[in-house]
């Protein structure tokens, strides 16, 4: 899945669970922080990355809606892999503090959302503090006190010489995050592939929907997933969009695309690429 | 639409778009802030109130998911009807105030995004500072001097004092929000209705959605609506969104609700309740 070195564009700084997908994507690659999902498509865009780095969907708030409509509006970039990373949560701080020490928790509003019932049943008399990041929370953190702790993942940790208090303090055991790679192209067949598709219609149509999806589940094309999102234009009108197992390339496939498109008004392949089995080294880099 | 004055609670304070929403909805109803949509559920289900206004889907933004998500895990309170308010912003300051005066703009982060353009283009200099709700804004802002301005709906203008400067500075002007009423039963038949349902799978079957949509498309039930949400259990499981035309008790659908029933694993019907067609009193009350 890694060929030589490539230059990964991802939302910085280190530390982020978007580095953490990098590591996992590809753990010999260049990963370049930007300061924004969109600045990041840019830079591959302008060719200064080969690849950005985007999480796209979580296991508990469900899709990424800002880069979902980045995909659909604003790249003509092609989704080439995904990368599913656990959302596993450490409480860290100063090497020689211990949680007897702990008055302040600093990060990301969504992790202290996260950790919740874990920082109201161990932690209740502490003040929690928003960090724009995870990594921006642990750096604040070590610039403080030992009554400082940060919320993170262990990267962060090891990155910014911080000390794990407690591992895994997330609510939720199976919160996952699902990352796509998107370049200039998509992936070459691997006989096991999914394929992201996109389409709406020019107007309302009992059964239009119906008789589109029909044309996988007639040729057995198991569809992973089906989302909508506004058009933007007037509320009620939506862009479709389906995750279908197989390549675009794929006889069976091909056929039912064609067959899409002869019914729809807008049309988009995100790109075809192999389904993620796990990480490349064996290690999740948490 | 409007029997009795009836008791609506809706996320506060005044001024806000749940306000105007039920405006819309209720004119001659007590209409009670709570502090969270949560705690205007939590007052239906006492019966401190008799119906909780819950913002469920933006023109521009799509599903609001911490709503979508309240009505499929955490709530046995039914949809009696809906309301659609547009999304329009107003710049409002100081009477006396004037453009030119302008230094600083308080607004809740999301209508300050939705006039980036305007602002961008007519007040480049500006300092945006974020508050906690558009009607916060306008309180925090009457307090200061006649450099501040708010940006909210026009309600909030009459109901703390202030005075428009400039009307309708959002980017899109189809913005537009949909929001749900909540009470213990659903809506008799009106004869335009819709009704929405929830389901999911206990496994993944090849087509199996397909299936279930059939029994809507082969019987020309219209379906408005399909949308996607996470069952919080796993990454790649769905709980279905469907709005379907018609009542729960219509021969026709009724049927193809207890086909549906067969099919799945988990199944909700939200209520059946008119299909919204205009303001009651004939004024959006903006």
């Amino acid at each position: 899945m890694t060929q030589s070195p490539k230059r990964l564009a991802y939302l910085g700084p280190a530390g982020t669970f978007s580095e953490l997908a990098c590591v996992t994507y590809g753990p010999a690659d260049l990963h370049l922080p930007y300061p924004s999902f969109q600045a990041a498509v840019s830079a591959v865009d302008r060719g200064e990355a080969d690849e950005a780095v985007l999480p796209i969907e979580n296991s508990i708030e469900g899709p990424i809606a800002i880069n979902v409509d980045l995909l659909i509006h604003d790249s003509d970039l092609r989704i080439r892999n995904e990368v599913v990373v656990p959302v596993w949560h450490y409480l860290m701080a100063h090497p020689g503090a211990s949680l007897a020490d702990i008055k302040v928790v600093y990060s990301h509003p969504q992790p202290l959302a996260q950790c919740r019932k874990y920082l109201s049943r161990s932690l209740p008399q502490v003040e929690l503090v928003a960090s724009l990041s995870t990594a921006a929370a642990v750096q604040d953190m070590m610039k403080l006190g030992r009554e400082v702790a940060a919320i993170a993942p262990k990267r962060a940790a090891e990155l910014y010489g911080a000390t794990i208090l407690v591992e895994r303090i997330e609510d939720n055991p199976s919160n996952m995050t699902r990352f796509v790679v998107l370049g200039r192209t998509d992936h070459p067949r691997t006989g096991r592939d999914k394929t992201s598709i996109c389409f709406s219609f020019a107007a309302d149509a009992p059964g239009i929907l119906y008789s589109v999806l029909g044309e996988f589940a007639t040729r057995k094309i198991n569809m992973e997933k089906i989302e909508s999102r506004p058009t933007k234009q007037s509320l009620g009108r939506y862009v479709f969009l389906v995750d279908l197992e197989g390549h675009r390339e794929d006889r069976l496939l091909g056929d039912a695309l064609e067959a899409v498109k002869k019914q729809v008004s807008m049309f988009k392949v995100f790109g075809s690429y192999p389904k993620f089995e796990g990480p490349t080294n064996g290690s999740p880099g948490q």
